[in-house]
This record gives C-alpha cells, structure tokens and sequence, in this order.
C-alpha cells in the first residue's frame, strides 16, 4: 500500500485520475445552514441580546453583556510584551515585511481631462469599516491576523475589528500579540454565526462593518456567505494546496517536507509533485517514507498524502506547466533551475515560489505576499488577499458644457435605440440647441 | 396624493423614514431556486443534450443541436452594417470612448528586489475564457454588451462569449451589431439557468469558463449564484438608483428628467434628490407633474417615484454629502456649483457625476466609465466593473540563499508557535546550519 499516489500523463486514464484527484466539492450540511440563518435572523432582530444568548451557551462564558466580551487593546499589548523576545521579534519581523510589500499594492485616484474639458477618472476610497474573523481553539493563527490585518490598515480602513471566540473564556495570547502588532483596532470575544451577524448587522454595540474577511469552520462560512451583499466578503476558501513543479535539482528531503508542510494543514489539503524524472520522483517518495514518522502530525499528513496527495511522472518542463495552469493551484512551487524562464509559461496560480529556496513556508509567514489565497482552482478568476481588497473605486464624470454637445448626441441615439426616453431626453437637455425651464 | 415622497432631514423620524424608503430585499423565490437547481444538475450530468433540451421548452426554438444555436460573428458584422448610419456611428463612438477609458485600468505585473537578492511582486494575467450573459426581450440593451465585454477585452481576456436567449427564434439586431464593435469572439442563442450552467460547467461545444458576468432575471441571478466558486461572478445587482445633490443651480426640467431617467428602468428603481433650499425642491415637484404625462414610459416612472422617489430637504450642502456616504448610491449627481470642492467629501458611491452638464444618462451610454456598478448600498464596499474583473494577481516569491538565511529563522520561530512542524522543518531546511540529503 502507497503512501502517495502515483500517476504518469502518459497514461490513457491520466485526466480522468487528475480530475479526480483534485475533485472536491465543499458539502453544505442542512443541519448547520438552518442553525445559521436562525442566528442570522436572530442577531438581526434583536442584536446584542442575540449576541450574548448565543455566546454564552456556544462559548460557555459568563459574561452578562457585550462590554465583558471587549478585549481591551491594551490586554493585546501585555501579551505581545509578554512574548519570549524570540516569538516577538520574530512577529514584529514578519508584520514589517508584510506591511512593506502591501504598501507596493496601495493604488491611487487617477483622472484625465480631453480636449473639451471633460475630466474622467476613478477616485479610490478605503472602506469604513472592516470584521476580522479569527478562529478559536486550534486554528488560531496568529499569522493569520497579520495577513487578514494589514492589508486593511495599509488600504486606510478606519476601523478593523477582530472578532474571536474565547471557548470557556480562554484567551490565545499569540492572537491578541497579532492583533497588537497589527494594530487591529477594537477585538471582541465572540465567535461563530451570531459574530458574522453582528458585524453584518451592526448592533448596539458593535457598528456595522463594510467587508468581513478571515477563515472559519463550516458555520462561519454558511454566515459569510449569507451575509454577502449586506457586507462584502472574502473568498470562502477550499481545503490549502500546493503544487511543486520539480526538475529534480532540489534535495528530495526538502521537497518531501514541503509536501509535508501542506499536508499537515488538514486532512483534506492536497500536496502534488510534477517532475520528468522518475528516479527523483522514487526518491521523494522514499524520503516521505523516511521523515513521515519523525512529524508530530503524521497521522493527518498520511491521510493526506494517500486520499489527495500525489507524485506525477511528466514528459518534461512544458508539459507540468500545463497541468500547472489546468490545477490553477493556490501555491506553485517552481524548484527548478533558471525558474524565471519557467514563470511565463504560468498563468493560473495563487502564489508562484521560484528555485529552492523558496519553500512555501517562508510565504505562509513572512516573505511579504499574502498568505490568504485562491484555492479549489479558483485561481483561473481570483487573487490573492491584497490591499485592493479593502480599497473600492467610484469613477469620476465631469462633462464640461462642450463635452455634453458631443456626448449628449450619442447618448440619446443610443437611448432612444433603446426605448429609454428619459435618458434620451435628460441627455438632450444639455444641448444648447434645447431650451429649458 | 404626492407624485413623489417628500422628507426633511430635521424631521425626528427622518432617519427612520429615509432607512424604510432604501430597503429593499431581494427575496428569494423558493420555486425558482428548486427550478435552477434542478437545470444546473441536469447540464452539469448531461451536457449539450440538457442544454439543448431548455432551450427548445423555454425559448421556443427548433434547433436541433448546439451547432445550430450558434449565432455566426459574420451575422453579427451584417447586423452592425445593417443599423441606420446615426445608430452605427453612435455606438461605434460609445465603443471608442469606453475602450479608451478603460485601457488606463489594465495594470501591470511588478517586482522589486530586496538587498540579498530576494525578488518579490506580483504577476497580472487576463482571465482564459469570460462568459458574457445579455438578456433577450425587452431588457436587451446593446449597451450593456459594450460595458461587459470591452473590459475584458482591454484586460486581454482570450475569448469572451456571449450567451443571449432568441426567444422564437428572434434575434436582436441591436445586440448582435454591439458584440461586433466590443469583439466577442462567440454568440450562442441560449439563455436562461441552462446557459450559466453551460459556462460555468462546460460542455461538448461549449467550454467551462473562468468568469460569467452580466444582468439576467431572477433564473439566471440564482444560477450564477449557485455557481459562483466554480467560476467567478460579477456582482448580482439590485435595482438601479441615482441620488442627485443639488444646490438649486441647475435648471429644474433638468434635475426632473434625471430622476425620471433612473425611475423609467424599473418600479423598483430608486430616484433620491437632496437640496437645502426648499422652493428648488417645489419646483422640481412641479416640473415632474408638468412632464411626466410626455414620457412614454409614464407608468413605471409613476410607481418608482411613488413608492421609491424622494425630494428630500436638507441644512446644507455637507449634511446632502453626510446622507449620500449613508446611502451609497449607485450614481451620484453632484449638480451643483463648484462641484469639485464636493468630491473630497464622497466616500461611497458607485460613479459621481460632477456639475451641471455631467448628467447620468450621458455616462450610461458613452461617457467613458462603466454603467455596471454596485447597487444597493454595496459601493461602501465594491467598485464599477473594469479591467480589473477580468486580471488576476499571483503572487510571486524568489527567495535567495541568502534571503532563505533571515526569512527561514522567522518562519520556523513563527511556524513552532502555531504547531506546525513541518513548515518549520521545511523553512529549516534552507538554512546552511542544516543538512540534507
């Protein structure tokens, strides 16, 4: 028995094994979608009350309103000066590469004025207000803080609140040290769908936000996506995946713990290797066998590596360039020689690591890009989390008095051509052929 | 009996009223959700044949296979030769005018290199394929296939193709000539839930795409959601509004005909003008009862003003630019005087229209900028279509042997704290501290 697939695109049935293999189709569970929109519609009607109710039966903590559940900033910065230096400045580190290369994102208003005086143009505005969703327990991630965090105080947002379960009051001190480093602006101890609603909703306490972004178990997710339109969303993500396009010059070790490195995410995370040389690909394989033992999350990287994992023998460079594009894989790992003249032949793909050095996990933490990005193939239409996600564009018309002779002509053709008289004639207004009251 | 509501913001239940008069809910149609589910199922199951299957039922149509649906790009350069010379001239120069706009919002890929060699940026790749959805009937604007589809062509999107429903086997003319002058490089004549299914999925003749966008009734607004994470989506749009702030510069015939050009689209359409001085807003009224009787489309105009329309009196001028950040108006008519000293004072809306002459049918034809944009308070948090719907970003990560010496330091610090050993091991890898196989 194998403890990773093995495929090779010269066999007949290789599309249909690879479609398969990347097959996964989030379930939606009836159960929980009517628990959410019972929380939904609750926290819409009653707010805070709602809030609390649900807080203090999910989370079982005593709190008797919502100011018990405020964190205060101040809490967030004990624990951030209460971190081994180490775990600090390696934090503090992290955070000031992400913000550098999230500055680079930053777009600005633009406009341009024709001949007749016209000026057009789009005037880029960050949002009011932004929800950040942190899990509880053991996916709590306080890289994810860093990630979700910056790009919204970096677009100018005036408020990011944090919103995190405390199950049984325990706070996570790594978490609110993120927060500080941050600088999340407001953290609230609540959790799950009745959080989403708040932050949808707006309560009493806790003002309506613009855009709600950060991971969350199933629950979460059926609010996010319920909530989508009152508030902006982020993606609702997929299980994580890497792909690794290997020529087989990168030591088999290194690339059997990258595999490892996604694995060990989730039962469900996919980890795949292209490479044309089938003695490498033996190679990694051994070595997998070799280290699997020695990780403390071994038993969720075998699953991993044996429902969803895979080696895939290629005929050469090109050919996993393709299969690279057709995955559209949240990472793509390019541990070849001259990577660089292989990036161009890529174009679906979340996060493109050229050469060895760049193992994924220096860009899960801190290399600067995002960490949060497109799974599930949705690369092929989606970005990574970026700035431009917390920023929004309202165009610019300015029609001068000589512009709206001309304009003024085309629009009404066109929307008279369109049985809209209304148009037509508010646009005829403007000519000076027309007069007016 | 008022032909349009009249509010002032220093009435004490004017927050209330204002709040009742924005709300608008789509509801969802349980009948029509199980029909889409039921139509998605089919096509994704059996392909062209279910596809085929719709249209035949729902359009009355008597193709015998996919092929014969597929309307010829030479019928489509026939239909654009055949419009009267003002028409084709007007649509040609609405075309130009939008392409020029918008080919300043393609961005570009960027990089920058760090002092040990480590390169960051990120990439900018059109999207492969865009599905274009344009409605049959009476809802068919050749407008609207100018805005979809020339962004994405700007944005280098490789094939755009349009789906429009021939209900009896009518085609528009109109539509078929504006898919010639924006480019799309394929006409299909189907519609309906079993379209977007076709796009989202793929069948035998038609291939999956990246991207399904464009307005559609309540059928396809579900199917796209449904579909939505299996390809992208614009945004579904609520009904369209104009919110004018005027300072009683304006002639009143025209601030009327404005708002009647947003209530002629829809009933549900909303017309909103805010003014400080309360004899302008008498006028208005006045210049709405006179010409509302002269507008073709006087009925629906009637119902949307009623039952959605405002003159609302406000203080001033600051408290008029307050109210418009609240409602976040899909188009903002700021007919006043200096208007560019207002502009700063905008946060959310989805285009702003600057002074007098800048009216909004004039933008919804060939201004420049897009006519898709966010209804429904949603421009607190999104953003006309453009170019930038159909690019996506990858992120793009080199780092160098030297850079791996810092980067992996803090990623396996970052990644021991979070329990996830092997993205430790893997950064660790990469430090020459280390060895390897």
């Amino acid at each position: 028995m194998s403890v990773i697939n093995r495929l090779d695109s010269k066999e007949v049935d290789f599309q249909s094994r690879l479609k398969a293999l990347l097959a996964f189709e989030a379930s939606q569970d009836d159960a929980i979608e009517s628990a959410v929109a019972n929380i939904l519609r609750e926290v819409k009607e009653q707010g805070d009350a709602a809030v609390l109710a649900y807080t203090q039966k999910f989370d079982k903590v005593d709190a008797q309103s919502i100011q018990d559940l405020e964190i205060p900033l101040a809490e967030c910065q004990v624990a951030l000066s209460s971190l081994p230096p180490a775990q600090r400045q390696a934090l503090e580190a992290a955070a000031a590469r992400v913000r550098a290369y999230h500055e680079r994102q930053k777009a600005s208003s633009w406009t341009y004025t024709e001949e007749d005086g016209t000026v057009l143009g789009q005037k880029i505005s960050p949002m009011d207000k932004v929800g950040l969703y942190v899990p509880g327990g053991k996916a709590a991630y306080p890289s994810s803080v860093l990630m979700n965090a910056i790009p919204a105080k970096v677009a100018g947002v005036g408020e990011v609140v944090m919103v995190t379960p405390t199950p049984n009051g325990q706070r996570n001190p790594l978490v609110l040290a993120a927060a500080a480093v941050a600088g999340v602006d407001r953290v609230i101890a609540i959790g799950g769908a009745q959080a989403v609603a708040a932050l949808a909703y707006g309560t009493d306490t806790i003002a309506q936000v613009d855009k709600i972004v950060g991971p969350g178990n199933a629950f979460v997710a059926s609010a996010k996506r319920r909530v989508f339109g009152t508030v902006g969303i982020d993606m609702v993500a997929g299980p994580s995946e890497i792909l690794i396009v290997c020529d087989g010059s990168t030591p088999a070790d290194w690339i059997a713990m990258d595999l490892f490195s996604q694995a060990e995410h989730d039962e469900l995370a996919q980890a795949i290797l292209l490479c044309p040389d089938a003695d490498y690909l033996n190679a990694v394989e051994t070595s997998i066998m070799r280290q699997l033992d020695e990780m403390p999350r071994k038993d969720i990287i075998r699953t991993s590596l044996k429902n969803r994992g895979a080696l895939i023998h290629v005929a050469d460079l090109d050919e996993a360039c393709e299969i690279a594009n057709f995955i559209a894989p949240e990472h793509l790992e390019l541990s070849v020689k001259n990577a660089q003249q292989w990036v161009d032949k890529i174009r679906h793909a979340g996060a493109i690591f050229l050469g060895a050095y760049s193992s994924e996990s220096l860009g899960d933490y801190c290399a600067g890009p995002n960490h949060v990005l497109p799974t599930s193939r949705t690369a092929r239409f989606s970005s990574p989390l970026g700035v431009y996600d917390f920023q929004k564009r309202s165009s610019i018309i300015q029609v001068s008095h000589t512009g709206a002779q001309t304009l003024g002509r085309i629009a009404s053709e066109l929307a008279y051509g369109e049985g809209l008289q209304s148009h037509a004639r508010s646009a005829e207004y403007r000519l000076d052929t027309k007069t007016s009251s």
